[in-house]
């Protein structure tokens, strides 16, 4: 089902003569993953993960596969791309950019525990300080000037109680600025599919293609929002409390982030909030994207415009 | 017995904090090893081994971790170094240079079969292919001229018969030279404990202490002389050939290397032979070696000379 791109037995064994991996036994497409084709592929030295990038150039790859390398290098928990002979993280295969990583034991979780929280939350932490060495940098191209620029789009489409909200959270982000506070990698995506888990041992954050330099509070928020959130849309404070205690045993927060934090959890909600107004409202036609419903975070905004709970310890 | 230097909970408590890799949970003293002092170190993200080095200096580590970072990244089997949040492979602890590598599972075998000795044949072409795009470089210390300079050292000491093969065999690599075969980064001690096997597949190639740049043909030859060496001194032509065939399948010799072959086994045989001739009767007081019997190296040579099968298939 995600498997866009089909690749060929033969395309991929000559392919892999660029690696020192061994001899191709076997290779299977996984079913996984929305917008890139992978496969597990099974050579004479071990198993891989295949990606063949049906969005990004091959040059726009180098940034997200050395930040994994540098992580992996690190002892952060996630995949670590495979260099080819000609030291080269990726290369065109079946006419994709294409790349090998180590494969991760493990699998996500739908509804994860309080340890389970308290481990990501520490991870994301060990995640940022590793990151303090990465020397390449990528602005993030989902800030508030796209979410302004794509919101403006929209209003015309959208029903005028969603328009109001979105207005409103547009303009209380427009009186706050984040510039002083600590900056870095972030992960920017670290929703619960994006986390291997074996049981309370973090397996591997994976998909790093919306990663960038931003604000790292800004990458806490956006993981909260998801970890914490329960099935009827609220968040849920003892999930909350762990992924922040787990955080903060590694990196604790200064009294200028504690300050932005309610802040900061509406800036996360609000860029998922606009990006899926922009799926349902704008899809790009041929896109491979599932549309997944945006008023999850218009209830995040609204319940976190009146929360008097932060979960800081 | 080769914990040489003990390290207390707390300063490596403390140490681990300058890395990515969770908190301590237990460490143990790893009884194998001459050189170096090891341990197990489990934390809250997985096991790792750490080194303390005996011998090393600080400023001398880079280009041996440095390597085994760049072969872990091509895929070649081998402990990957974790850099520290300094981005450091090693910095002291309990006054030695101390490094951390990923833990590998699969244990050494003293009595290989064909299987597994084409498995580390094709491994080590592997390493060879991939230490190709490796920018640093290191002389070979134990070189020709380092042989040469040994013998006459040791000649006064040395029974006359074995003065006069060692002479011999001085004379006759005195009369060959490699320069023009392929070279590159070599492991230079390939021996069956500097290889963790699972099985028959590699878990990876330890101890690269004595790496260096030099003819790849020689790395061959060293790894040779111990894995196909039964327990009765002579080289058994299934395992020879096995070897060999396993590392041509990766890289196929040329002809100026086929040519050379019969020397270089001897070239390898000889540079051992000497350094344990000189751990025998040069020992150096305080230096922390196990004395192995030189015999067999000469008796090897002395098969070498004589030998008309050299497995190259």
């Amino acid at each position: 089902m995600s498997v866009y791109t089909t690749v060929s037995r033969d395309s991929l064994q000559q392919w892999l003569q660029g690696y020192a991996l061994g001899q191709l036994i076997d290779f299977q497409g996984i079913a996984a993953g929305i917008t890139n084709t992978n496969y597990f592929v099974t050579t004479t030295h071990g198993r891989y993960v295949l990606t063949l990038f049906e969005t990004l150039r091959l040059d726009e790859l180098p940034y997200y596969l050395s930040l994994m390398s540098h992580l992996a290098r690190h002892g952060v928990a996630c995949p670590a791309p495979i260099a080819d002979h000609s030291d080269r993280f990726a290369s065109l295969l079946a006419g994709k950019p294409a790349c090998l990583v180590s494969c991760l034991t493990g699998t996500d979780v739908s509804h994860p525990t309080a340890a389970q929280c308290r481990a990501v939350g520490e991870m994301l932490a060990q995640m940022h300080k590793a990151g303090a060495t990465f020397p390449r940098k990528m602005h993030n191209p989902r800030g508030p000037h796209w979410w302004s620029l794509t919101a403006q789009q929209l209003y015309p489409q959208l029903p005028t109680d969603i328009a109001e909200t979105l207005a409103e959270e547009i303009h209380f982000q427009d009186g706050h600025r984040f510039d002083h506070l600590p900056s870095g990698v972030i992960h920017a995506d670290l929703f619960r599919d994006n986390v291997l888990l074996d049981g309370d041992s973090i397996s591997g954050f994976i998909d790093f293609y919306y990663a960038c330099n931003d604000i790292l509070l800004y990458d806490i928020a956006i993981a909260v929002n998801d970890w914490a959130r329960r099935d009827d849309g609220e968040l849920d404070d003892e999930l909350a409390r762990a992924f922040l205690a787990g955080y903060q045993s590694e990196r604790p927060l200064s009294q200028a982030e504690r300050d932005c934090w309610p802040v900061m959890l509406r800036a996360a909600a609000l860029r998922f909030w606009v990006s899926r107004l922009q799926d349902l409202y704008q899809p790009i036609s041929g896109e491979l994207t599932y549309t997944k419903d945006p008023a999850a975070f218009r209830q995040l905004l609204l319940a976190h415009r009146c929360r008097s709970e932060f979960w800081l310890g």
